[in-house]
């Protein structure tokens, strides 16, 4: 895997989130051998992560494997292996995978971010974030079970316990999960047990700030917040959450005893900051220059959550897919500039396409800044923006004709806990 | 949970498989309480299980939540739960969560079977089975990590061990496995990689009796061989495995260096026979009365893979899924005549409705008795029949659509590895 990469220069992308599989694609008519390296072999289409979390979707139709989106572009390989170090002297990408170095002449990092626990790691275990495919399924197996459980449970203290759910930050992810686990509870559930109703489930969104959706206007908020209510949600605002633990939450000095927790707060920029040893803000964002390249490397490019770009107000470009997708581009351009030897572009400005949030069944909120709705409207455009984006026929085919099923008979298929046994059972207990 | 279940009586049921659902669903008008304990919240179409293991379906395709199922059965519950143990005098069930017990009038005992690893357990490591959604996905995760690996492999050794894979064991099982590996690495891959090439992939499928499918007609094993070679697989016959380890089996005396193995031989019941201190056949199969009932416990059934039922030639009633199901609903006739006062029913007999088996694209053999045939066709009845018998509308549209389309278009869409990293990423290297 070592230098020796030929004579075509080497552009290695790590990360294949919405900024570096849009790189990849920009780069397809690049003389250049590109690299893709991911640790996990799809692109995910994160917006749609919490419905598999709440179990009307299946990973499979969020997940798009990279060899097939990338089959038929030559140029372009991709490698399965998580990125541990950049060396920017020797111009290597470390994977962890013992010794395997990547030599590049040009770096693009696009390694996204996580949720922050602000200083407090070890509430993870107690309130599960909501970025890969394996958290939003671990997730749905807690909720899924908190119903089982409390179905045969007979303390009714503890019951209450496993019938309460508490979702920590009122960002798009926290609205979302919430209105999402209100459906579940207050619709689909409804007539599936006989000793507990799930409709009694406790559902308590906390917010830090004294609004939710704080990037969106304040009357979307505020439409928001009453579709919330409305589905039964208990939203908390301008309430910090102060312990976590098996029992449950305090917020705003307020103990919750709650079975189930989902973090969906704060966001913390993966670690590349460190591996290019880099001037970052407090989220642990690298600061880009305006070409989007780490300054002293012009070869060297950041984008996505990982950077820090800023809009002409001063105010940083959102963490959201579309900016990903357009940075990824713009860096694209740059580099085959200056592969061609032609002059750089323009730097990089941001396009605000408006932005998006759904409210369980058949509200939204919308904001393209000429255009300001919420209600039902906005739920279909939600709905249209969405499948158009996904990406892969057929995955737009199958979530359009789930997403139809599931409003017009309420139910919802993905309904399955797994990997709560082992997959070996032989020296477990026999099936029962 | 305990006894004062009312003045109905109880029927337990363990095991929500082919026999135990319909059990219970033919048990809907029974004026007694039905109680159904699974250790899943969902029944699995085990059939194609195969299909899972090898990214062609998504599990949830092939595995209804039983609440859904039996959710307009009122006097139907579900209990998620492990049994452990039975107390024939005491008519309860022992559950392994933490001292849970239920009381029944009637038990049946349907808690199918695991490979059998022939008193090498250890060898379950090295070469998993295929009976449960976790073992398919882990399966599924191995063959696709192995492609992986060849790709960045530079030693030509271990590239070839990564592109060996050995199925053990020429039943339904094994021979639908090594065709669809076939196919994924003969077909679905070709130009998804750089630096290998899938075709070369070897795959072998090892059979310890003289021909594959022993339970078919003899011709119907020879075609099965024909369409497997022509795929490209090598079927070893006659071949005992003598050995399994990480780095390959030793199989006939030969050593086969191979890093994916999966083992599809032997059957042994669940350990339902010592919970019942029943008599049992050497495949741990509880000999059963001509009415399924444990010998001496009139109040006691067990079903499908679990019980040894031999027909009138002496020969025992297989394992497969018509089976089961006739037994299920047979003794929910029984218990029915028994709950009204009726005469019990005529003793069960097994009507064989016929035999399917499927070998990669477009190749399949079809057992009626009556008819023998295999090709096109009979790959063309085998997808009706498993569609037609697919629980749920949405699950046999979604499977028929995805079928359809990856036949016109040779594509595989659940082609995700998923679970290669732990869920919570906090403490582990940061993502790439």
């Amino acid at each position: 895997m070592d230098a020796a990469a030929g004579k075509q220069p080497r552009i290695v992308i790590v990360g294949a989130g919405f900024g570096g599989l849009s790189a990849a694609k920009a780069l397809r008519r690049a003389s250049a051998k590109v690299t893709l390296i991911d640790r996990t072999n799809y692109h995910l289409f994160q917006p749609l992560l919490y419905q598999v979390a709440t179990a009307e979707l299946a990973p499979s139709e969020i997940a798009v494997p990279l060899r097939s989106i990338l089959r038929d572009q030559e140029n372009a390989e991709i490698l399965l292996g998580t990125v541990n170090d950049v060396d920017l002297q020797a111009r290597t990408v470390i994977l962890q995978e013992l010794g395997q170095k990547v030599s590049y002449d040009y770096l693009v990092v696009a390694t996204g971010a996580q949720h922050s626990y602000f200083g407090h790691d070890e509430w993870e275990r107690y309130a599960p974030g909501l970025k890969t495919v394996e958290e939003a399924t671990a997730i749905r197996r807690r909720i899924l079970l908190a119903f089982e459980r409390a179905e045969t449970e007979t303390d009714p203290e503890e019951r209450r316990r496993l019938l309460t759910f508490v979702i920590v930050g009122g960002g798009p992810t926290g609205v979302e999960m919430a209105g999402a686990i209100a459906g579940l509870a207050k619709r689909i559930l409804v007539r599936d047990f006989r000793h507990i109703d799930p409709r009694s489930a406790r559902i308590i969104l906390i917010e830090g700030q004294d609004r939710l959706l704080s990037t969106y206007p304040e009357n979307l908020s505020m439409a928001a917040d009453r579709s919330l209510e409305r589905l039964g949600v208990e939203v908390w605002l301008s309430k910090m959450v102060e312990t976590c633990d098996e029992d449950g939450v305090v917020a705003g000095g307020q103990r919750i005893e709650a079975r189930t927790i989902i973090w969906g707060a704060g966001n913390a920029a993966s670690p590349a900051a460190q591996w290019l040893n880099a001037d970052r803000d407090r989220a642990g964002r690298v600061k880009v220059a305006p070409d989007l390249s780490l300054p002293g490397h012009s070869e060297v490019f950041v984008i996505g959550d990982t950077a820090l770009v800023t809009m002409d107000d001063g105010s940083p470009v959102p963490g959201v897919a579309p900016a990903a997708k357009q940075q990824g581009e713009y860096v694209a351009k740059v580099i085959s500039a200056k592969l061609a030897g032609h002059p750089a572009p323009e730097p990089f400005r941001y396009r605000n396409l408006g932005n998006l949030a759904t409210i369980g069944r058949s509200a939204a909120i919308a904001d393209f800044g000429w255009l300001r709705i919420s209600g039902f409207f906005a739920w279909v455009l939600w709905g249209l923006v969405h499948i158009y984006f996904l990406i892969g026929f057929r995955n737009r085919f199958a979530v359009a004709a789930k997403w139809l099923w599931a409003y017009f008979t309420v139910d919802r298929g993905a309904r399955l806990i797994i990997g709560a046994q082992e997959p070996s059972s032989r020296s477990a207990p026999p099936p029962s």
